[in-house]
């Protein structure tokens, strides 16, 4: 038996795979889901994920591109445990758990051509309350900050090298800040909306590593359309476009 | 008579408002309109706008605010006699057009509470080429870079004084570098797409003078709908709400 007692095992409803999730420490949401797809990782890449939490970055992202080699860096153990079981029950050879801080990911792991991350999107005190401590940890800025994860990207990334990542809409200006002081120049930027009629509630962003300027902001990505059902664009990217 | 030769009247739409403009200089777009709806002003502020040109955006705001004082500087000599001419037109006392520079903003202007400006996008040698030298400096960071009018903006405002701007999308993350060095906090974005389905081509901004952090990114500024025709809200904006 993969699951141990207080675990469940999710479809992620593409080509089968499937994750360990444990309601106790961190569950992904769409935010990972979104995310996944709107990274684009090409044959033979080294991709790393930082922070990692219960590998479903990883799992979608290796599962879609077998011919890429995917580093799943997580602090948490109990977490990076969860990942390391989800990874071999669905038979990605191609993904690694490492457990570690990822502000040693330049001495963690080899050079990579691509970057993506689910960063904790709170500073300590604000946002949701988490409930448990494993939670605190993936939601708020306590082990790490986005200046963090943007050193880790910058160290692992060679020029042209893609740092993808999503964040909370509001804190775009200080994203864009700490990016430039690390060298990834935003390249794409996409709002997610609830709804047409309401303020973005998230970003996703890709950067290049000493990139040029100038920057595509894509057409805003609407979760619901009116009747409060998924849009087309958000229920074939969670059937992982079928 | 109030046009001379090669001159137009055109209705504004707005509260019967008029202005003057000259082919052969630089008429006003879009993008002015969309600027001054994006723009609120309260009763008795005093408000900068930051090389006005042939003064849309003062008049703009003028009109809808008689209860404010508009200043409009503008560099280029003819623009800003024709701005005079169209102030004075349209009976707007409280709207006053000061020829000069805007790096001497801070020593031609009062203390204002908020700056509006529609700046050139484009660097030098970049974007759409323009016919004439008029255009060529409304359109092109030639007489003053965006830093040259954040810089205005910073000195003309007090703590809480607001900026509002209008610029390409693609330049978004180097605007938040710029208006970061000079104490501007962005706080609400707006992106405006020629349609849903298209990447953002601009950006309505507001920036606070050394604002706290947080940032609303509002729902997106769709121009046309899928028939192509302008969306409701456009041809509400372009009828002044009415």
């Amino acid at each position: 038996m993969t699951e141990k007692p207080g675990e469940r095992i999710d479809d992620l409803q593409y080509g089968g795979l499937k994750i360990i999730q444990n309601p106790a420490y961190f569950c992904f949401g769409t935010d990972s889901v979104l995310l996944a797809a709107f990274t684009r990782i090409k044959k033979g890449e080294t991709v790393a994920d930082l922070g990692s939490g219960g590998g479903i970055l990883s799992i979608l992202l290796g599962g879609k591109n077998p011919a890429a080699r995917i580093y799943a860096l997580e602090i948490q153990e109990a977490l990076a445990e969860l990942a390391r079981r989800s990874v071999e029950m669905n038979g990605l050879l191609n993904v690694k758990v490492v457990r570690g801080d990822l502000k040693e990911a330049h001495r963690l792991l080899p050079r990579c051509q691509a970057v993506i991350c689910n960063p904790p999107y709170d500073r300590p005190g604000t946002g949701k309350l988490s409930a448990s401590e494993s939670c605190r940890l993936a939601r708020h800025e306590i082990l790490c900050t986005f200046a963090d994860v943007a050193r880790a990207a910058g160290r692992l990334l060679g020029d042209g090298g893609r740092f993808y990542c999503i964040n909370r809409a509001e804190r775009l200006a200080e994203l864009a800040v700490t990016l430039k002081e690390h060298h990834l120049q935003p390249k794409e930027l996409r709002f997610i909306h609830a709804d047409i009629l309401s303020p973005a509630k998230y970003l996703l962003l890709l950067a290049v590593k000493n990139g040029g300027p100038g920057l595509r902001v894509l057409k805003p990505l609407i979760v619901y359309d009116s009747d409060g059902n998924y849009t087309a664009e958000v229920q074939t990217i969670y059937t992982g476009g079928k």
